[in-house]
């Protein structure tokens, strides 16, 4: 393969627009995939904005990719061609350090190559995301679709699915717990479905009293309306967990004081300065923990998928045709989209044949 | 018993000065103590001052005490005269809650009865600290002293030295695993005691050059000076746990970045805002946990005076007339004590006679 048609941001614009790029030859260990779906992450947004200050332009986004492969290097065994396959955030890390020995390639020491904006361990090139018609991904990195998703509702579990799965699993929620779900976004929504799934009573938490019913409707068991300090005072000590979605600075003391003791506030979203800062109080008073979550290891990766199937759980998406990408973009900033955009692959062809 | 000599602060003065105060009758599951030591623990100096604005005069501090068996009430069976007997920060709580029902009684839900400062759960009567002639407790708060442990170094157990064994155990710290102690006061070189004896590698925190050979006749495997970047960038990723018994305000995330993924900084000394505040980052991106932990539940508190019969660990203190207090008040706020005040309570009686 020499060259795929992609959706790229270039350092003179903030926009996406059509580029044509060369991707890498496959190697013997490598799978090449034809991309059919491609959720739209807010990390996408961030990244074409230089947000983070770490952007290379042009930057092709894109981390929750579904596709079809077309092609395996000599050395794959796995994977064979018609599979449906994922590529999530990720495309290599060392393998030889501790946590990527025990599946945890996101903590690899030397840091995990992203899916984009990353770059290649072997030749030093940049990694272009799925916004894209192709892309060629290590065999390690490529996990399967089981056939009873919709090829399009699982991409966006490749991130947005992954990042509530794993912590649930990992801090310990088990049936009956309680747990608090703050954001209802595209992983929040995915918080109820997991937290539900495990067998925990879940509570959503939601600024605005419009959105009871939407959280209702999603599974919550309960919900509370932040805003309104009567719940929330009403509802103090009584949380065993709290999952965390929402991606920007707030008021974490609130929500702790909601925390049984022994209990755990989980941080997905936020990677920014805690502010306001946390009273430690909250945490010693109640041998809380405040902890934190980045995605998942190529293992979950695939459970999570398993998971998925077995419990007949999807994202809820709108699928976005790519000549709408940038207004797309608009309303994932304003928070209107129920709960991911995925883009069809399809569109992208139209503009290229 | 209807009198006691006591040194009890007043609202109208800073320092102590000496009181005669009642005692209360003895209830049937009551334990009578006449007390020969007692710890002087930073927090006794902030309701003195009613730092925390929650401070009733007349009070009397202390919460690390020894002494002997009296008079038991009629109903207690397990303490007779002439036992040595502690009583640590708590004296009653409601017994019925969750935390209770379950040896937790520091987070009773309906908030322990502190041994000083606090309200009595029968008669609503303001309860007095150790650094009395005498003490009147409920048998259930009671522990006993090993008769291995010398009484005056056991003292400080009940306070500084629960407060760092109960989440070294409750934050699962083994043999092998790595735990940094910040901080080298009354807490931390109990931290360090605690952890080694336990069988982790101990590496201490300090800010000064000058304390880094005390800190190895503390027992320390390795000591990182703080305040050398150099030092400090090596141990990048390097530890399971920190032990953090700094009580005053500092910046956590130089810290948090040299925990290895999944790594837990323990918070026991600050019931503070965190300020600077807390990158989310630095939970995130590494899995990590910011915990926190409040002294211990009564069967903890006997076991950790068990562990230190064991394990021939004991308090380094320095004995105080109690003529002295607040002279050693200022001593304790200069940091200036290795490690822990003792209150010989022969010296009251010495001026009570």
């Amino acid at each position: 393969m020499t060259q795929a048609n992609a959706y790229a941001a270039h350092s003179d614009q903030s926009g996406l627009a059509p580029l044509t790029l060369e991707r890498r030859e496959l190697r013997s260990d490598d799978v090449a995939i034809s991309i059919d779906y491609c959720g739209v992450c807010h990390t996408d947004i961030h990244f074409v904005q230089n947000d983070w200050g770490m952007t290379q332009y042009p930057v092709v986004p894109g981390h929750e990719i579904v596709g079809r492969v077309t092609a395996v290097g000599d050395g794959v065994t796995g994977f064979s061609q018609g599979d449906i396959v994922g590529v999530g955030c990720m495309v290599d890390s060392c393998r030889e350090c501790e946590p990527c020995r025990h599946g945890l390639e996101q903590y690899c020491l030397e840091g995990p190559v992203l899916t984009y904006n990353g770059q290649d361990r072997h030749d030093g090139s940049m990694t272009y995301g799925g916004y894209s018609e192709a892309i060629v991904v290590n065999k390690d990195f490529v996990v399967r679709i089981p056939e009873r998703l919709d090829p399009a509702a699982a991409a966006p579990l490749l991130c947005a699915g992954i990042t509530t799965y794993s912590p649930l699993r990992h801090y310990g929620v088990q049936a009956g717990h309680k747990v608090g779900v703050i954001g209802m976004g595209g992983l929040g929504h995915m918080g109820i479905k997991f937290a539900r799934a495990i067998g925990a009573e879940v509570t959503v938490f939601t600024r605005s009293e419009a959105k009871v019913s939407e959280a209702q409707a999603q599974g919550a068991h309960h919900v509370i309306v932040s805003t309104d300090d009567a719940q929330m005072q009403a509802a103090a000590g009584y949380f065993d967990y709290m999952l965390d979605t929402v991606p920007v600075q707030h008021d974490l003391n609130p929500y702790l004081s909601l925390l049984r003791h022994d209990g755990t506030h989980i941080l997905v979203g936020l990677v920014e300065p805690i502010e306001p800062t946390v009273h430690a109080g909250n945490l010693v008073f109640g041998r809380r923990v405040l902890a934190g979550s980045l995605i998942g290891g190529m293992p979950e990766t695939q459970e999570v998928l398993d998971f998925c199937a077995d419990h007949d759980i999807a994202c809820d998406i709108e699928m976005l045709d790519i000549r709408n990408i940038n207004e797309a973009y608009e309303r994932v900033k304003r928070g209107d989209v129920k709960y991911r955009f995925v883009i069809d692959m399809a569109t992208l062809r139209e503009i290229a044949t």
